[in-house]
């Protein structure tokens, strides 16, 4: 937990924004797996981590501007809490830790809003993400299912205040980015012919929670790395493959880390490997190379796709001009994904407040294929934290798909493509803080060039 | 999972025995952990697996006895599923593997349901332990949330079934236990004083992992194993420090394991701590030798109670009558919970359709403080699986409590007891088979006696 003065200031700044109304922020509840009692592992939202900094479930919060009171609502622990779960401090004393002074019961909040409905105050409150917030908006403030879209203007004012980090969110940043940056080192010394893909998966779980934190989201660690999201982990690892890993760690504070790799089963690339290895490298270090204040993050995605369109051509497997290759989406067959994400207490920040909202600015995104998936594209500014994570895949359904529709005909040479239909994918993603004259990677290097893999392997 | 045998008897006995309505099965979705899409392990509800065995999310499944009819209802991937998610079975191909010949798309339900309504036939669903299925039964059946009870003939019979485990069953559940074991091996392997306890449950964890499996439950590993279900994982371990552990595995079917064990920080045990332990494997030993059809598992109870009561007497901590103490309960001091629970597809078999109906057969249970917490009471059957774990606990918090208001003060010695309040606690658990003449432990022996613990250290 940072010192209470954090939290106090980050409230006061969204009041003076905000000017009016009443603030209701919902804390997450533990859930059941398959019971309710025997729950995953406990996460805070992380909206109220950021103004309310308790990692406890049972709670919600108000911020009421009118009468300029910060509430947190919760329930003491009995003797019977205790025996089962221990001794903790009050609530009382927990809230002041982030400089909350009034602490009332947590079935007094329906009143509360209730009060302030009555005297004609506007509630405001964050879209849904889980079930649990739902019922509660439901029988909280009577908002059907289908209406519960959130306030725009809280909304606005939370994602413009979070995406500047500040320096002791870089600093926990980057200790989830070093814990992250270990996993895959592991990975990378770990992987074997023959093993199962869990195995690996689960050598670098043990470091993320060897280090007193969790994974900020479910590892990818997969030989079929061209299905993007791919979390199976029951294949066995052959000579030849391509593993690919997207995988990080989440500090005890909530802070996320982000990066992927991608290894050669055998001890070093096969030459077919290396070529598109290093091609994906290229896209990768041009794009960092174009990271400051003010560029749109869309431009270095486009540059990611033109420098991979033009490493394409020269193998053979793309044709035509470059740019209108990237404009018209033909890249996309092998490069389906965005260039990177926002990153702080979300792996993918305030993906739960909207995302054309938070990597838009609100303005409308592309509905093309591989564009449409773009989660980054608005401005940068000093003090965003984000992800570059280009990747080039071969999957076989959609070249299948692709040729049979003769789509991009002109720019795609699916004969030659055919002969990659079991190369797999690669894709290697590294952690950035826009600087006021660049950017800075965050946490420990991890091996990307082919030499540097090797050199670890 | 199984042949599609097993799932076509295990719905014909169920269609038979209930004789007539339309019963519903919700399958559970994935759960968002910090945004939709962040989401936690996928687990899918332990009844939807044990009858239609099909672990993905977005399914509903009808039985429809009247019209003999088994229905899956669910989507098919469209391209972009493919892309992200990688290429699957159809879900028609899936529900054959369980023995299921119809699949409707999953917007059909509420229409089969209404309709079924119409005609004047009784919908039958079960109690709903997440806030998504209680957002359905709210949309599909119109039930609002305080009234969601379950359907009580439909959980009978279905607790009837999963009570009784099966040839394959058994041979699932003994596959957790050996990786279960093999968790508790390692921690007792690596444990060392200085190491933080996430550093062991991080080893313990890489091992139900590395197994292809997950965990049954977050694990406890912890220097304050007097707190029955301390999740917190940040104390450094020192000398002296009695360290407890309870964790299980689960299997890629989804069949638990449970198991705890009390290691000491050093190589061996001290004097005083072995005093206690003994006693803790003198309450287990007499147990499991106890164990057999017939026997309510509450008189197993009682007996593992008396034996602790009578070698507290001899250590000075407790005084009168054995029977009287247990039956008043002043052993609950030191022995708050109780002697084990059924364990099977969840880890606290079934507790979600009431805890009960599945430990009680149905019949009340006691409000006695620590009696109150037995989960399993009623005669024990051939072919039920459940654990032993009896405990001894020094719980500082309610030794204050209880000597203050001195409470059974004819039982407890508080004099002698103060002089404990910073031993910790210690628990010991297997899993055992009931059989024909008594019963069988399952899986993998972990160390239990001191000699067989510091054999290991």
């Amino acid at each position: 937990m940072f010192s209470k003065e954090t939290y106090m200031q980050r409230r006061a700044l969204l009041k003076k924004t905000l000017g009016s109304g009443v603030l209701l922020f919902l804390g997450n509840d533990e859930s059941g797996l398959n019971y309710e009692d025997n729950t995953f592992r406990y996460r805070q939202d992380s909206t109220f981590l950021y103004y309310f900094g308790l990692s406890f479930a049972g709670l919600s919060a108000v911020i009421d501007i009118d009468e300029d009171k910060d509430i947190i609502f919760g329930d003491e622990l009995t003797i019977d809490h205790i025996v089962w779960m221990g001794t903790q401090p009050t609530l009382k004393e927990k809230s002041e830790l982030v400089g909350v002074e009034q602490t009332m019961p947590s079935n007094a909040i329906t009143n509360y809003l209730h009060k302030a409905v009555q005297k004609g105050r506007a509630i405001h409150y964050l879209p849904p993400y889980r079930a649990e917030h739902k019922i509660k908006l439901m029988e909280w403030l009577g908002l059907p299912l289908a209406r519960q879209e959130g306030s725009l203007d809280f909304i606005r004012t939370i994602i413009k205040q979070r995406s500047y980090k500040s320096q002791e969110e870089v600093v926990e940043i980057e200790k989830a980015c070093d814990i992250t940056a270990d996993m895959h080192i592991t990975a990378m010394k770990v992987l074997r012919v023959g093993m199962k893909e869990y195995e690996v998966a689960a050598a670098m779980e043990a470091v993320a929670l060897a280090a007193g934190g969790d994974l900020s989201f479910a590892t990818i660690a997969t030989v079929n790395g061209q299905t993007l999201h791919n979390h199976y982990h029951g294949n066995t690892v052959k000579s030849g493959d391509l593993f690919l890993i997207d995988a990080g760690a989440e500090t005890p504070m909530g802070y996320a880390g982000d990066m992927s790799s991608t290894i050669p089963a055998d001890k070093t690339f096969t030459a077919r490997q290396k070529e598109i290895y290093d091609l994906q490298v290229a896209m990768h270090l041009e794009s960092v190379k174009a990271l400051k204040p003010g560029i749109p993050f869309v431009d270095v995605y486009d540059l990611s796709a033109r420098v991979m369109v033009e490493g394409m051509k020269q193998l053979g497997l793309m044709k035509g001009d470059a740019d209108d290759a990237v404009r018209e989406g033909a890249h996309a067959l092998f490069y389906p994904h965005g260039l990177g994400h926002m990153m702080g207490l979300d792996v993918h920040d305030m993906e739960n407040l909207g995302e054309t909202l938070v990597g838009y600015d609100g303005k409308p995104k592309s509905t093309l294929f591989g564009r449409k998936s773009l989660r980054l594209a608005r401005p940068l500014e000093t003090g965003f934290v984000h992800t570059i994570e280009p990747g080039i895949y071969f999957i076989p359904e959609l070249i299948d798909l692709w040729k049979e529709q003769k789509k991009f005909a002109d720019f795609i040479n699916y004969d030659a493509v055919e002969g990659y239909k079991t190369f797999g994918g690669i894709r290697n993603e590294e952690d950035y803080l826009i600087t006021e004259t660049g950017a800075r990677r965050l946490g420990k290097k991890i091996p990307l060039t082919t030499d540097e893999v090797e050199a670890l392997r």
